[in-house]
């Protein structure tokens, strides 16, 4: 009988194993596609905007009010009251040569409604008063004022949003009024997730002695979240075959492979083997010195990224966040990095780090009296009810120590943590 | 020829509107409706989760080693190795009861294994050497060691997740886990959107000296993005019978109504006028002193909220951010307030508010040298790219001056654009 353990970790720090991945895994934004621009929320744009016309594309009245000759109207007030001609009206759709005023004349502009040739200037409704074909003006205005002028939002060919952004409402209303029916967006990062293990069951099913595979579907749900799109591969069992089997399987299908479990140092850990197998250069490292994350790896087979999670949840989660998240941005374009957002707060109970061990402990941030306090979870990081509570993390780098009220600075899980924030 | 203002605003403060609106929109959470578990992300929680039976539901190896006795290996290190029988192997899909250990025995368990009846802990394989059918142990482990106790995650008949939180990925993986795969949510608010103007367009058309309606498309892209469902309706024309008709059939459609424009005191404004034509109590109050916004208003028909925006870009997104917002999250059941992250930092140049006008002002937060730094966006409030280059809001409240430098609150629009601004 051969020994229990199947290999030992060659630990490397978690800065190390960044720039080791950056240097192997290819770095390519993944190809762009066409989609309706009303439904591009969240995608990011993979070419930059340029105006093919200005915004607005005429002068038009700003408010209700009169287009009058401002020099008809100087030193117009309430006690010097200055009466025009009143002629025609101005709607929105109007042409803007449906009226021409003379001096001494004024026009009805609705908002909206272009400007007669003429005038130089809207003065709102509530500074004058109709007295039949008069219009009393009580308030001298300079010259454009509430005119919107032509290319005052945005000039022809400017850029108007650039490539790499990630597409929010108000660009959405941009591309609608730039009559951008299509846009360019990069593709939503294909990411297959293969769980490993014998002792799995598929959720939902009869139960069993076995263990509910939920892991996949928190790291779908994280991948969905992060822009891109989760295909569950299911659960391999703990053979070479199997492993290998839905690794080839996934090659296939997706940009990025990520294995759950099975990487560790057990007599049935298959899947480091595995990936030997399959191609060059194969594994880039395997093993950070991490807690919780240790025995996470990355690799890279057929130019792809495969990812090695551990099977606890406390570190299938820190390591989807420290290894997966800077691939799917890389591979969207936005940088390898993990652009997860950063609050800084008073740390509520004094945290200490082992020596040459980094740790990544799960927080719960909330906001008391105007300040952010942090609650380390300090449960066994194996245990799903730390992370349900928790909304970020803080790295407390190796044989450091923070004390309790000490200012540290925490990633937060993302943007939906927020709602249970700012409460 | 009637005058050409149809009435005047009767401008109140915005936390008197909010207080209005509090009173006067009935106040009720939307009803819940079951939906797939592995689906929720993002959703509000309508029932509280209790477990219907403990995670780990058994005691298990948390690593993969050696069951033993602690007290068989008492003082046991490098210098002073302890030798075991090893008997049989325990992987996760077996059975408790396949293996019992007796004095001095062992039994390999791989991570996730059930533990042999007579074990009280798990030796690490690492501290171990394996000698055909002897096991040597290298170090002393205090009783439950590595072992995943039965209810240390969960209890049962504990409550796991509370009604009103915003699901996310770990929340999903603890249905999972539960076995749960449907839960009951709270309904997304349907929200209609009612463009009004004979100046605008459909998108994607002929061009035409009309102007492109794009803020319904603005909108529904925030309705969307604060987890509720959009309904565009169209465009009305400026005439009573076309919007009375959108507003009634959205009446029966949704349970929010937005009005964009057609509702300031020009000729043709005649948003205010259907709503009172509707039903009790009609229009809880029209024009709030606030730079941009001032045209808007709240009414109540039918039981319904229906919040009339202005039709200038900046005015039409600050108030439904004002206004909109704090009905939605409570539809949803998670109170009357805006939940939008706050982020604070200095700001980069004075801002002045006039005289009692509060002023709701865009600004573009970035990170520099660890710092948030905020950057008034002062260009016209109606201008469009002004919005693009946003990403969150300033308030500043009336005859109130913030100087350069000076630390300030902004509200962030939401969790997207944390990417722009932690980069």
């Amino acid at each position: 009988m051969k020994s229990q353990q199947r290999r030992f970790f060659n630990l490397i720090k978690y800065k190390e194993a960044l720039s080791k991945m950056k240097k192997a895994i290819p770095n390519r934004t993944l190809k762009e596609e066409k989609i309706k621009s009303v439904k591009s929320l969240g995608r990011v744009l993979a070419e930059n905007i340029i105006a093919k016309k200005a915004l607005p594309d005429h002068d038009f009245a700003a408010m209700d009010g009169y287009a009058v000759k401002t020099k008809d109207i100087q030193n117009a007030s309430k006690n010097n009251p200055i009466e025009l001609n009143s002629i025609g009206e101005l709607y929105p759709p109007d042409h803007p040569t449906k009226v021409a005023i003379e001096e001494f004349e004024a026009t009805y502009v609705a908002c909206g409604a272009p400007i007669p040739s003429g005038a130089d200037a809207v003065v709102k409704v509530e500074f004058t008063r109709r007295d039949k074909e008069k219009i009393i003006i009580m308030k001298q205005i300079e010259k454009n004022r509430n005119i919107a002028k032509i290319g005052e939002d945005i000039k022809k060919n400017e850029i108007v949003l650039s490539k790499g952004r990630i597409i929010r409402p108000q660009d959405i209303g941009l591309l609608v009024a730039m009559n951008l029916e299509f846009v360019s967006v990069i593709k939503k990062p294909k990411v297959a997730i293969i769980s490993v293990g014998d002792e799995l069951s598929k959720p939902f099913g009869i139960p069993s002695n076995k263990i509910v595979n939920n892991n996949a579907y928190i790291i779908s749900s994280l991948v969905e979240y992060f822009n891109a799109e989760p295909i569950i591969m299911g659960i391999a069992k703990d053979k070479i075959d199997s492993i290998e089997h839905m690794i080839r399987t996934s090659l296939e299908k997706a940009d990025i492979i990520i294995t759950i479990a099975g990487c560790s140092v057990g007599l049935k850990d298959y899947v480091p083997d595995v990936i030997k197998k399959i191609g060059d250069p194969g594994i880039i490292f395997h093993g950070i010195s991490l807690s919780a994350g240790k025995g996470s790896g990355v690799a890279v087979a057929k130019e792809k990224p495969i990812i090695m999670l551990p099977g606890h949840v406390g570190s299938t989660v820190a390591t989807f966040y420290l290894l997966v998240t800077p691939i799917l941005n890389m591979q969207l374009g936005l940088g390898f990095c993990d652009l997860l957002p950063n609050i800084r707060g008073l740390l509520a109970e004094k945290v200490t780090a082992k020596p040459a061990i980094d740790l990544v402990l799960p927080v719960k941030v909330y906001k008391q009296l105007d300040k952010y306090r942090i609650v380390p979870l300090k449960k066994h990081p194996s245990i799903l009810k730390n992370l349900t509570e928790a909304n970020g993390y803080a790295f407390v780098p190796a044989g450091t120590e923070k004390k309790k009220n000490e200012i540290i600075d925490v990633k937060i899980f993302g943007g939906l943590e927020f709602f249970n924030i700012v409460s």
